[in-house]
């Protein structure tokens, strides 16, 4: 196994961080960084705001669902999809009148996909510099005031948060599903998941009782049916639709 | 720059493959890599197919529009967001009758959002391991027949494969937008965009002439325009509804 590899191997959410600010230019080297990977047809459709004023991220501690890391990591990287630059940039050269489609399902998800792999690169890059990161799928949670708070305009959306900073302790690394349970050959095998999520329960089990003393023990398969029937921001399509998202 | 650092502002796209067969125990630590990315609540919603098979690559390279490294590489990695899997999972625990959410907006975001980070970051490994990748949106072209072709079940759907194998001649790294026109400080600044927008048509005006010996300059503003105002695979909204996705 490279350097590399045993990097992404050792990945684990960090929420506990050294107050101290993040140089701008390690900042910007993490996006940067992050700009290098992917995009569908060169659309490079995201944005990131890096908020760092403190005031700013006590609110969207708040907003995120009062996780105090949001407040307390020194930055706070907000990955948005981001069709609006394109289409600002791109009226000179469209026809009063024209139809565009930035409101499809294939819009969406050009834009979704492109921010999460820009957003992966930089935490790698994050990573690989000494940083801790942990990514904040909360800034769903009150997305409306998220968005108004931030400025973020039509065509455009927070998709995740992504807390930065130097770790100020160590953090436990969360076991995942045997790779034989996600991996396929030529062929989905609806069949090959049942074993090795059977396993999973029990590995899961033991992580949750190691790390709980033994108060937490709920297997995966009922973490899932939990997080299944939890009516969890249902508000989306409906913010969506109003930024011009998702409507064909 | 630290040498991971170096690596990711190296990435480029990979068209064209040594045709030699990837081994087994590599497709697998890519993967396995790619597990290790964040996913939200530890839903890990997504699948891969890994298709080796070459009657298989075949009929996917005329699928996803006569791509030739499609059918040329050695494998293609299809990368699912798969909400299939744990709804399976989690049936045993779910009472007859109760409500599920895998159909709402949020799941849908948390599916695409899980399977774009893990792939980003199986793209970082094989490339550290010396394999060149290209991602391929154009299994969406038509994604209905990719589906019936690889079994792929319902709560499930192809967000985009992935060419993986050993790079044959070296390929031209794309410039991207100036890191100002992406990243905002606290605040999305919708005028910031302009100047270094203006400044990138005239880089990628540069790049496509030296690149195609003068024959090509359209501005990267045109190509946006293009792009937006083409009606680009819009039958996108139906396949995901009748795979029980976006209903709500």
């Amino acid at each position: 196994m490279n350097e590399v590899v045993a990097q992404l191997m050792q990945h684990r959410s960090v929420r506990s961080f050294d107050p101290s600010p993040i140089p701008e230019a390690d900042l910007r080297e993490i996006v940067a960084a992050g700009q290098m990977a992917s995009t569908s047809s060169n659309v490079q459709a995201y944005s990131v705001v890096a908020v760092t004023d403190p005031a700013l991220k006590r609110e969207l501690a708040v907003l995120t669902g009062n996780q105090a890391y949001v407040e307390t990591c020194p930055a706070l990287l907000v990955w948005c999809a981001d069709l609006n630059r394109l289409s600002r940039a791109a009226e000179a050269h469209i026809a009063p009148g024209e139809e565009a489609y930035a409101d499809s399902a294939e819009s969406f998800i050009v834009a979704t996909v492109d921010a999460s792999l820009a957003a992966q690169n930089a935490a790698v890059a994050a990573e690989s510099m000494g940083y801790g990161i942990c990514y904040i799928g909360g800034i769903r949670n009150r997305i409306e005031e998220v968005s108004s708070l931030l400025g973020i305009p039509s065509l455009a959306y927070p998709v995740f948060g992504m807390c930065v900073g130097l770790p100020d302790q160590p953090s436990g690394q969360r076991p995942r599903l045997p790779v034989e349970a996600v991996l396929h050959w030529n062929r989905y095998d609806a069949e090959r998941g049942h074993g090795p999520v059977g396993e999973y329960d029990e590995t899961m089990t033991r992580y949750l009782q190691a790390r709980t003393e033994g108060r937490k023990s709920t297997p995966w398969t009922k973490i899932m049916a939990e997080w299944l029937t939890r009516p969890n921001r249902l508000h989306m399509m409906e913010y969506l639709n109003n930024r011009g998202f998702l409507k064909r």
